[in-house]
């Protein structure tokens, strides 16, 4: 069998007011290995959104995933759900 | 990977009462790179209808967008769902 | 990409009880531009049906739906979904 | 585009209990038009069983459909869906 | 079109406690004309079980089902939905 | 028409603690005619786990499972649903 | 038929807090004899996370898996299903 790698992963994740919605779904799909991604706005806090995100790919880095997210000054909650496959 | 692009966005969207449903959603489709439209009412108030908008492209342009709903008179509550892909 | 065209309607729709749920279908059927119509009893009032009406074609006009309606004596309360598409 | 032809209805209808629901839907099915009959019996009265009747068929035709029921001693309660399609 | 057959046959019967369940559904789908038999336990009483019973095949005799049915000591309750089909 | 078969049969089953779910499930999957189980922890008691279990298989053998299963020291506590063919 | 091989497994599983979602499910489908692992946050204690953990294969060995989640500080709480297949 091949390596296991990330092919879905689901994030819970507290994003500033200040970008908007759509800038902030594509700015997470320009990271490498991601094909598609989801967010949905779960609750419109004061200062931030609480997000849910599906990030689908072939082989996700998360690390590279969380700085990524970090540059836009968004911040990962929680990991809700991982799916790792190795073929 | 290719670019991202948004390939649906699920609005709420607030619209003037004076402006018929089947006449707004056919003006939203008119917007180029968006290739479905589906308007549901969700709320009727004393001026303006509360809708769920959703709409399907292959790279839809969200700050066109929102010029483009304000061209009706409707407002963009808020955005509550993208879904950006990379193929 | 092409024009864009209602491909489905869905009215909220109030109907004197004197005509019959399967000739009033029929006879919504009959407008032009309409493939497929299912009509479906929601509430029974004194004088009126209460009816969720669903409309399928390629291209309805929804000016000439609103008149042929209104020649069988009902009256769309209000329109719940529309549905666009420009291919 | 062809002409309307109801494709499926469906009935609240009131039987005898004399008659069993076996032949009660076979007798349904006897009515030319009609390709399918599905009944289910919603509730057990004194004298008569409440149905739910599904008809399919390609034209079905509802003043020979309200005759035939009327002959086995049956009565429709209501109409709560029509299904008209013009191809 | 072809004969009206009964395709399909859901009964609430109650069956003696005595014969179990794979023996009766075994017992069940040896009716001619029978193709499936789906039996489900819904109570458990002192002296009897009470079942759904769906009947799958391509023309079900319900008199001889009822008889058939009587022989292991069984009772049909009430026939809670027939379809039948002419093709 | 063919034999009557057992093609599927749902037991609730009650298993002692001191043997695992996973050596369970294999040890039913070892009985003649059984092509697939799966096995779900219900509840968890003192000394008992209360398990559903759904086998299939082409022919199951009742009496063979009944004398199977209690081989492991676990007990048929009730069949709650039995699935027979003849094809 | 062939041998009984475990084909899906569904653990409650107790991870320490110490070590990551995407880390913990990468590291289970390590596991020879795993094809795919889905892991989703049930809840989240001081130094516990609850996890939902469902596994793939065609003939997973239950001891190894066993020994292998301890390897990563982590212990198995129950196993909720068990999917075998012959075939």
């Amino acid at each position: 069998m091949g390596e296991p790698k990330i092919k879905r992963i689901i994030l819970d994740v507290l994003k500033p007011r200040t970008s908007s919605l759509p800038l902030f779904t594509t700015f997470l799909a320009e990271l490498e290995s991601v094909k598609k991604v989801e967010v949905t706005l779960v609750e419109i806090n004061a200062k931030t959104d609480s997000l849910k995100v599906v990030l689908y790919g072939s082989g996700i880095d998360f690390d590279a995933l969380k700085v990524h997210v970090g540059r836009d000054g968004a911040v990962i909650h929680s990991v809700d759900q991982v799916n790792v496959q190795t073929t």
